[in-house]
């Protein structure tokens, strides 16, 4: 018998068949004789649907007050799913965050978990129940309800698993696992096995749109062993564990883009100690998220300093931006029609020249390159945002990621 | 400055338009320098949605979970008119049940309270806010949320009244206030400026549909001076408050008839101790409400026992009925055309002949009386139900209902 924990996104319980192949597939879980602990997001919609309610009666509305109504959409998940378990002939409970107790601070819509008290859950998983968790939810110290912002689901399901010391979380969901690439871009994209939480965590940041950063963090922090699997069949997932040895046979394991960056330069900025955190700590303050930097060399006491944001914080960026130019005398240049594209892999730990053939490939594809940065893991460019998709597909070849996984002594053909 | 409490039901906050319409009322009143507390129910279809989704989830949902997704209801008009106040404005701030704390039994779906720890809306009142709390809903001993049944909102705003000690409590519906009966029926229906908690008690409990009769029991047992008056209009309303010397000159206040009755008959019953006892205890067990008890006097050692039960219970009452009938040998009779008819005034304490003339009426407009049941400050009784239409009419009439109330020292007519 083992603790499992599954989490059902807001598509795999988006309507009440839905609702229903989820209690089937926690009931059959159950029936294996495993603890189930299983953590819903609110049908999916519903957000929506409360989020523009709330604008039509306030343009800007208070976010204490739009937790308090965003809160009800995993309430009512939890509810019909612990109803649907239940007229499955097994025994059932709803937890909403502040039962559970998930405490967390006070930023509002983007709280962080603070600790959990698992006392009750363990009471009910003992009793035998199947204990049905709100995500996305939780409470501050002074009862006010909180939500955790992005991919709070996730890491709901993430903090519950450690909490309880689960086997297992399963993130459910309408993908089938973590696939090499972008199946809609690159059709002969495949679905990872096994994947280290270091590789899971820079797909995330760098554009994969499976799980968020911050589950996979909290999982990597507490050495959850994480499986990604579909909630509409049976097919095993991908599974996410601590790195192990064999993966770095693997150079490349996967290949991200996002075109939802945009490029900003100052250019002919003085050259002096302070001017960076003169652009950037307002930028910070402003919760704006800067992504690569660079800075070239300095001629003449002078130098440009470039840096991606995401496209949806452009405009906040921009006008910030503008202000800070006038103040350091430089000039401003923006992008939009650019994109990020990263290789990961554990395996450029150890081997050579991987960039190398990076920019050789797109060289040879007539793809030009605008900005680099490099990490021990990954190789992330910026480019054309229209040449992204023939990018991803000349990269997949060319890093045999479309030819079965063999872990074995020789080196990969592409290194 | 007065403590304030409003209460908007259902239909007053079944959209946007009107959910902004109450907060204008409310930010007139908070402007006029009065702190302001607001109860408010679920958009008007919600709690059916809810309903209807967690009964295709499971036809016999566990009331537990009824109770978790039915208190979403409110959540969501606490936050949107919450919202809506600071749009115009004003601060405020929302309360759940358990953020109130509202302290209830565990009996799910219809809980009572049992106390309220007002710290926190004295201290939001105090800091200028207009405290918008949740009606319907409390929280248990153990943390699991309840709901309080049948005029739920309205017990919250009386409780919270009570326990704030305020000024007035303020019912605000889709009607002007109470009325002489009802002006479907009878065009001539008058409404009421100012009565007393026993006879609203009386009409709520005979059929009228206004307030519920826990919240006026509840009003009374705690001395609030409670107001009924229209959401969408400046009328004044109903005043509802300890009984006045001056109330006893008006001998009929107003005439109640609840056509939702249905009448049971045990005849041949043998006539001994206990006999009363084997029908009523399972009857109530079961929880089937039993009003009109009527039992004939005995001839040659039997006797007849007839009552009246809500028409939503019958089929239970008559399935326990059949079975207790068996045991005693009495045989059983029932009939589903009946309606129950009072007339009711504070003035019948002092004034002898009420029934009389409530006799002679209906029998001069040819309506036959089946039972009567008569208490200090009321008349019911049951007729047909196809006539009861008629016989409102004759009685608002007969007593006056339609002229404008004077107090003064002479007998009024009817007496």
């Amino acid at each position: 018998m083992a603790l499992i924990v599954q989490k059902y996104g807001g598509t795999s319980v988006g309507n009440v068949e839905r609702i229903q192949n989820v209690a089937r597939r926690v009931v059959r879980t159950a029936a294996e004789g495993h603890q189930v602990a299983v953590i819903v997001s609110a049908m999916s919609g519903e957000t929506d649907r409360l989020t523009d309610l709330a604008h039509q009666l306030n343009p800007h509305p208070p976010s204490r007050e739009m937790d308090v109504i965003l809160n009800t959409g995993e309430q009512v998940t939890v509810a019909l799913l612990a109803m649907a378990i239940e007229a499955q002939g097994y025994k059932s409970r709803s937890f909403l965050g502040h039962q559970v107790r998930i405490r967390t601070d006070s930023n509002y819509q983007n709280a962080k978990i603070l600790d959990i008290d698992t006392k009750e859950l363990v009471d009910s998983l003992s009793r035998g129940e199947v204990a049905v968790i709100a995500g996305f939810q939780g409470i501050d110290a002074d009862g006010n309800l909180t939500t955790l912002g992005r991919g709070g689901s996730d890491t709901t399901a993430v903090a519950i698993a450690a909490a309880l010391k689960a086997e297992l979380c399963e993130i459910c969901t309408d993908v089938d696992g973590v696939y090499t690439t972008d199946p809609n871009i690159c059709p002969e994209a495949r679905k990872i096995e096994r994947i280290s939480y270091e590789e899971t965590l820079e797909m995330a940041s760098l554009g994969a749109k499976v799980l968020h950063h911050r589950s996979v963090f909290f999982a990597s922090k507490y050495q959850v062993n994480l499986s990604v699997r579909s909630s509409f069949n049976d097919n095993p997932g991908t599974l996410i564990v601590p790195a192990e040895e064999s993966m770095e046979q693997v150079v490349v394991r996967a290949i991200t883009y996002d075109k939802k960056a945009a490029r900003i330069r100052f250019m002919g900025v003085k050259d002096e100690p302070g001017v960076a955190a003169k652009i950037f700590v307002p930028i910070g303050r402003a919760g704006v998220n800067v992504d690569l930097i660079i800075q070239n060399s300095s001629t003449d006491g002078f130098t440009d300093l470039t840096f991606t944001v995401a496209k949806e914080d452009e405009e906040r960026a921009l006008e910030l931006c503008r202000r800070i130019a006038e103040e350091l005398d430089a000039t401003l240049d923006y992008d939009s029609k650019i994109a990020k594209l990263s290789i990961i892999g554990l395996g450029m730990r150890t081997h050579a020249g991987i960039a190398a053939t990076f920019f050789d490939e797109l060289a040879k594809a007539g793809i030009n390159i605008e900005m680099v940065s490099t990490s021990e893991i990954k190789v992330s460019a910026v480019i054309r945002e229209d040449q992204v998709d023939e990018a991803v597909r000349v990269l997949h070849r060319a890093f045999n990621l479309d030819k079965d996984v063999v872990y074995e002594e020789s080196e990969p053909a592409a290194s």
